[in-house]
């Protein structure tokens, strides 16, 4: 019997008789090619980028839990942001989330020397969005307190085969907490090529520009985020990313 | 007999028996302060507000003027740009245009020598945006060939009597056209805290962060963009803004 066909070398394929045309995850490799061709070619703006992304998961938050369905009293969302880009999408993210009404608290263990992730950090500080000084070891205390959690830890540059302290602490955290966990584009802990065995299991994620090979087979609710991507980037890495309907930014997949 | 009260100096007034909270215009010289402080002490960044604002115009041209209800066969738009922050706000716009399958021309007659706004430029030339060398004198040519302009050219930073060329010819062709025109933050060629007599005379006006005293009275439509506004500002600057729905951002007065 012909084995199934694997949807990452048939990017176009018939089911029966109705011809698919299959989203094609990126690469790792072709992830950070991407971007680096948006920055260097494109003079795309770092700071451009992560307003973009940051906002547009504030928009997939308010679509996959709005405030009218948060099962707390008070719409509280812990961001726990790491030191990289990922981190910078998170504050941004939060920034969005407090002028949608939500009540964002940031825990950002590790914050980056360079100056643009700085300047997310203060933009979060002067609307007056908590930061924690510590991340509670007592799960229940995170269950109680917060209606979810976005993961804009660790991102697709992360070796997930050594990761230090903090991160490996919060990691063991976050496997064992009850209220839903949000990712943004790579779970953290996971590898960005492989769907991870025992790692993390967001309920929501938010895949940026492409979804990346993790994410196959993800079960959860599932957003794309990044509709300003250029069609001839979209085209060189035969991306084949469905249409996003009117002006919305993201889109679920 | 009383005379009526001036709505700029009582924000909230009683109307009969309803109270009236009063959106309150900002002076020229109160939005240049609102903007120092936002990137002095909030530490935004220009490339941060100009893609929100860029990106907030093009989504209230999407309201105001819907692809299915242009009047041409082609969606096309010209997008004139000036040589400072205004400027680089068409370019995004433009650019956002084009993601929401618009067809957006670019006339920019002079570049900013600021690698900021060269690299929105750039943006836009390699998502094949076509540039115009020229703006025809013909406006005959204009209306036929477009289905709106979009005025970022001068901004709150212009003096109005002393407009140089090119934006002096570029006034005497817009004050001819036929086609609607789309004003962001201030009309070309008007003082922002004065409204015009004699200027263009726009169907649609984009005010970023808040209306300037221009607006005032302004009876065409008009919409309201920067919800990230913190609100610290909004309270220290008396703005009374509006509350925006959901996550909108924008907002039609």
């Amino acid at each position: 019997m012909a084995s199934a066909p694997d949807p990452l070398s048939r990017p176009i394929m018939w089911r029966g008789n109705i011809l698919c045309v299959c989203l094609l995850p990126a690469s790792k490799g072709d992830a950070a090619a991407i971007e680096t061709e948006l920055l260097r070619d494109y003079k795309f703006g770092q700071q451009q980028l992560i307003e973009l992304w940051g906002q547009a998961c504030a928009l997939a938050i308010t679509k996959a839990y709005p405030l009218s369905a948060l099962s707390k009293k008070q719409p509280t969302v812990l961001v726990i942001c790491g030191p990289d880009q990922n981190g910078s999408i998170g504050l941004v993210c939060a920034r969005h989330l407090r002028i949608f009404d939500y009540e964002p608290t940031i825990y950002h263990p590790k914050r980056s020397s360079h100056s643009l992730h700085q300047d997310f950090t203060i933009q979060c500080e002067k609307m007056d969005i908590p930061f924690l000084s510590y991340l509670p070891t007592e799960v229940q205390l995170i269950n109680d307190a917060y209606n979810l959690v976005i993961d804009a830890m660790l991102g697709l540059e992360a070796d997930s085969s050594n990761i230090k302290e903090p991160y490996s602490g919060i990691l063991v955290t976050l496997k064992q907490i009850k209220i839903p966990i949000v990712s943004v584009d790579v779970p953290s802990g996971w590898d960005a090529d492989e769907p991870s065995q025992d790692g993390i299991n967001p309920e929501v994620l938010i895949s940026l520009m492409a979804p990346k090979k993790c994410a196959l087979n993800f079960s959860g609710k599932h957003f794309l985020a990044g509709r300003f991507l250029p069609y001839d980037i979209q085209k060189k890495y035969e991306l084949n990313l469905p249409d996003y309907a009117g002006t919305d930014c993201l889109l679920e997949l």
